[in-house]
């Protein structure tokens, strides 16, 4: 272990800001090389891996706890979406040679606050240095019951299109933080779409109706056309979405009434971590109830239709919109 | 996704390098969001996570097969000391904005070859850009059969300390590569010592006898005496090594004759992935058959005694050597 300016080392730093977050049997307490727990009978795992580094995902100068947040967070947000239950996650943390113990303490304060939000502990992990800006990589684990993991393949003709909660708001929230909305808004409104591209809310709530219901579903990260498109290939179909219907929240409809042209980041902006599900049209009722009571709010946004074209957004004259772009590319 | 000067973005770098690696169910030839499995009944998952990074634990200029290599072998190598059967990995890949399509070619086609040599599949995983360096960050799954994950914990005072191959070589060839080794070798002394410093090579061969037999085990990454140091902790004994024991390959044997000095980076210097394990004298010659029949060279390098002091080195008059720094920090 090395001590540099009175800095804890590798060993250190795990045991004071990352063993405390290691509360699980699996875990060992973090004081071996691998995490090692007995899965439950009849559940399949699911495992899935998002990266986030400075600059590309987040800003550098975000608030620690943000960046924690959202690292944990959309890798919960791609469970959710599979109607997998989360178990817990793997840490991988490369951090810049400026890192200082304040902004460590901040950081696995937010990660040990959302293990008690949405029922998980840290599993094990990785910290290194890294060559200069911080990356995360988090690996979160969940389960399903056998062969039950919502694809993104399976949408059929007919089949509705229905998202969770508001789209646009964390890709409105970026261009403000990038000063590149006109129109942008003050107040109340200018701090909701600011803390939606701050911090996902992952829908677990929704994993066991979208397990129950939905022919498949993912959760929008890449921009809401883009990722219905990931659908409509992997599935063979096409789609049509009525882009009045796409629900908004107050601050980000009063910026599309404003400049259409903010239509198109609502459409395409990605960021959003609502779930996209397609359901078929006996179990919409069903889905709907089910969201409802488990407070998480949903809308019919379109129809999974027959064909190869990608999915086409219409306006209120029923002509399609053109967007441009499907979806932001954070690579 | 967007194309710059002709190169794939993130879908179309997936698709061409690494979906061919995906050919695991499991891995829905990663055109999904997340992987799943059935796990195989009465095993535990054992999980591992270890990130690298360039111009920490590799130049940025070594040759990207090479870099592909010491990643996921660096997993595989905790997975054959906790006794585990590896099973597939999730890649987090973070690209500085120069990569390139040759790069990319090499690198994935040595993933390949090794998911030949190993027997195992890519399942997921993350492709970004790097703020600045290359991060590779994987988490490897294996398993054991219930309960049966080997410990850092477990040794008693009498057990024996084995280890696999030869040690140092990695260290030496790493003092080789920087031109700070006195007296360095040249050819094929060489060669194997920069060849060891490259390509770990996980005793995952050895994983069956160390499962059957050790008390405790972990791989030698950090350094021989500072990795010894985690299982006395864990185990509350301390160990004794007799440092002529320790068996060295015929490159590492004449620079140690050479200069005693080469000593302290054989013991302390890491990137062994060899596997350290603690034997019951019982046990000796069944582990000791079983790593011959694994076609696995292991040696008895010293015992584990009781107290809690830190395990020395003792050189043949059997006093302890002064070694100055137990481990390597890559941190």
């Amino acid at each position: 272990m090395t001590e540099r300016a009175g800095r804890p080392g590798e060993f250190d730093l795990i045991a004071r800001y990352l063993r405390p977050l290691a509360d699980d049997p699996a875990a060992f307490n973090l004081t071996d090389d691998a995490a090692a727990f007995t899965p439950t009978p009849g559940m399949d795992l699911v495992l899935t891996k998002d990266m986030v580094a400075a600059g590309i995902h987040f800003f550098p100068d975000d608030p620690p706890a943000s960046i924690a947040r959202k690292a944990l967070r959309v890798n919960l947000s791609d469970l959710a979406a599979k109607g997998a239950t989360p178990i817990g996650y793997l840490l991988g943390l490369a951090l810049p040679a400026d890192w200082t113990e304040d902004w460590m303490a901040a950081f696995s304060a937010a990660l040990g606050q959302d293990q008690l939000t949405y029922g998980i502990a840290l599993l094990g992990g990785d910290t290194v240095k890294a060559p200069s800006g911080l990356v995360l990589s988090i690996t979160a684990i969940g389960e399903v019951p056998s062969g039950g993991m919502v694809r993104r393949l399976g949408a059929r003709p007919g089949d509705a299109i229905v998202v969770s909660g508001t789209i646009g708001d964390a890709a409105l929230g970026l261009r403000l933080r990038l000063g590149a909305l006109d129109g942008a808004p003050a107040g109340a409104g200018a701090a909701h779409l600011l803390d939606r591209y701050l911090h996902p809310r992952p829908r677990l709530a929704l994993a066991g109706a979208v397990r129950r219901h939905a022919r498949a579903a993912l959760d929008v990260s890449d921009g809401l056309m883009g990722d219905l498109g990931h659908i409509t290939r992997a599935s063979n179909v096409s789609a049509l979405v009525e882009a009045a219907a796409v629900p908004l929240s107050d601050a980000a409809r009063h910026l599309v009434e404003a400049d259409e042209a903010a239509l198109t980041s609502v459409l395409t902006g990605g960021d959003d971590y609502e779930i996209l599900a397609i359901i078929p049209p006996e179990r919409l009722d069903a889905y709907e109830a089910e969201a409802i009571a488990a407070g998480v709010p949903v809308a019919v946004i379109g129809r999974i239709v027959e064909g190869s074209a990608p999915p086409a957004a219409l306006g209120r004259d029923g002509t399609p919109l053109h967007l441009g772009r499907a979806s932001h590319d954070h690579f």
